[in-house]
C-alpha cells in the first residue's frame, strides 16, 4: 500500500513509502462532520413494512463522534441492556462542500463509496411514545462503522450489500432496488443542508436487519469495496 | 473589547489589542460539531401540548452547517414556501470532550451559556406521515442561530428567555421551569454520545413559539447574556 501525505480530499500526494497491508491498523477511511442516515430507501423493505415510497429522502443525523473503523469494537451503551441491531448499507462519501446541486452535477461532489454498519439501539428508538429517538438510538459512540476503504469507481447499480452475523449471511440485497439513487440523494439532501468533504450519506438498509448479541461479529461486504467487520464488545 | 489569540476552549491569551464594539462584526461565538436540540423540556409547554414530562431528554441533532451568528440573515430554504418558526432557547456550550459524566461533574464540562434561535421549517416536520423529519426541518443552513456571546457565570435559575418578533414580545419564560436542568442534560446526553468543545445543547423552548414572516426580525434575549437578533431574508 502506497503512503500518501496531505488531505485525502485536497490533492494528497504519494510518498516513497510502501507498507505491507498486514502491518497497518485500519481506521475509518474518513472523518465525517455528520452522517446522514436514510430511512425507508429500498423498495423491498418499504413493501415489507407496508409503507409507501417517500417523496423526499427521509433521514436522521448521526454525529461525528459515532464513527468507527473496521476491526474496532462496537461498545454497548452505558446502562442499556436491550437489543442492538446491525444494518448493512452503502455509504456515499462527499468530496467537497456541496449546496443546492442538481442530480446531474452530483457526481462532481461524490468522492466515492464505502460500507456502513448503521448500528441501532432498538430499545431506545421507541422508548418514548411521543418522540421517536432516531438520533439517540443511532448516535452512540461506535455506532457508525465505516470502511474498510473508499472506492472511487464503484458501479453501485451492479453491486449488492451482504451482511453476515458470525459468518452467517443475514442480508443480501441489490443496490439497484434503492428508492433514491446516490446522485438523487446528494442533490436533494444538498438542498436541505450543506454537505462537507468526508460527510457520509448512509443510503439506508433493506431486508434482513437483526440484532447482534454481545460478543458477536458483523461483517458488511460490498463487492468492489471490501468487508467492514466489527465485534460488539 | 480585548482581543485574544488562540483557541477559545484551550487557554486563549489576551493580546494588547483593544477594539471598540461598534467596529466589529459579530460571528457565532463558537463552531459546534453538533447542536443537540431538546424537545419537550419545559413543564408549561408539556402541559399545553398534553404530553407527560419525559424520563430521558428527547432530542435531535442539528448539523454544524446550520450555525448562524447575530446580525446574520436566516435564509428561506430552496423551494420551500411554508411557515418558518422561531424558538428562543438557552444554549449550553461544552468546554471539553465529555463522555459519561455525572450531573455533579457536569459543570466542569460547561464553558458557558448563550442564546439560541432554533429555527424550524414547520411544513417539513410532518410532511411525511411515517417519519417526523426533525433533522431536516431544523437542519437547514442558517437555522441554528447562536450568540451574541457565551457567558461563563450565568445564574440560569434566575434567568428568563424573552423572544420578540419585530419588536413585539412573543415568548417570556423562566428557565427554572426546565424539566431537565443544564447539569442533568450534560450528564445524561454525555452517556449517549461524546460531547466536544464548542458543542451546544439547545435546552428546548416553552410557550409562545410562532412563525416569522419573510423580512421579519426575531430577537432572543437572556438577561446576563444579551440579545441574539436575526432577520429572515
Amino acid at each position: 500500500m502506497v503512503e500518501y501525505s496531505g488531505d485525502i480530499f485536497d490533492c494528497p500526494r504519494p510518498t516513497a513509502a510502501i507498507h505491507a497491508a498486514g502491518t497497518l491498523t485500519m481506521l475509518a477511511p474518513c472523518a465525517p462532520s455528520k452522517i446522514i442516515a436514510l430511512w425507508n430507501n429500498f423498495h423491498a423493505l418499504a413493501a415489507k413494512i407496508g409503507k409507501p415510497a417517500p417523496e423526499h429522502p427521509l433521514y436522521l443525523i448521526k454525529p461525528s463522534t459515532c464513527v468507527l473503523g473496521t476491526g474496532q469494537q462496537i461498545e454497548r451503551p452505558f446502562d442499556y441492556r436491550g437489543k442492538i441491531a446491525f444494518e448493512g448499507e452503502l455509504g456515499i462519501v462527499i468530496a467537497r462542500r456541496c449546496h443546492n446541486v442538481s442530480a446531474a452535477e452530483a457526481n462532481d461532489y461524490v468522492f466515492g463509496y464505502t460500507c456502513v454498519n448503521d448500528v441501532t439501539a432498538i430499545g431506545v428508538l421507541n422508548e418514548n411514545a411521543d418522540f421517536t429517538q432516531w438520533c439517540r438510538a443511532k448516535g452512540y459512540d461506535t455506532f457508525g462503522s465505516l470502511g474498510p476503504a473508499i472506492v472511487t469507481d464503484l458501479d453501485w447499480r451492479a453491486a449488492s450489500v451482504v451482511t453476515r452475523l458470525d459468518g452467517t449471511e443475514r442480508q443480501r440485497y441489490a443496490l439497484s432496488d434503492m428508492i433514491f439513487a446516490p446522485q438523487e440523494l446528494v442533490s436533494l439532501i444538498s438542498r436541505d443542508m450543506s454537505l462537507l468533504p468526508g460527510d457520509v450519506i448512509a443510503c439506508g438498509t433493506s431486508l434482513g436487519v437483526g440484532s447482534m448479541p454481545d460478543g458477536s461479529s458483523v461483517e458488511v461486504t460490498i463487492d468492489g469495496i471490501g468487508s467492514l467487520a466489527n465485534t460488539l464488545a
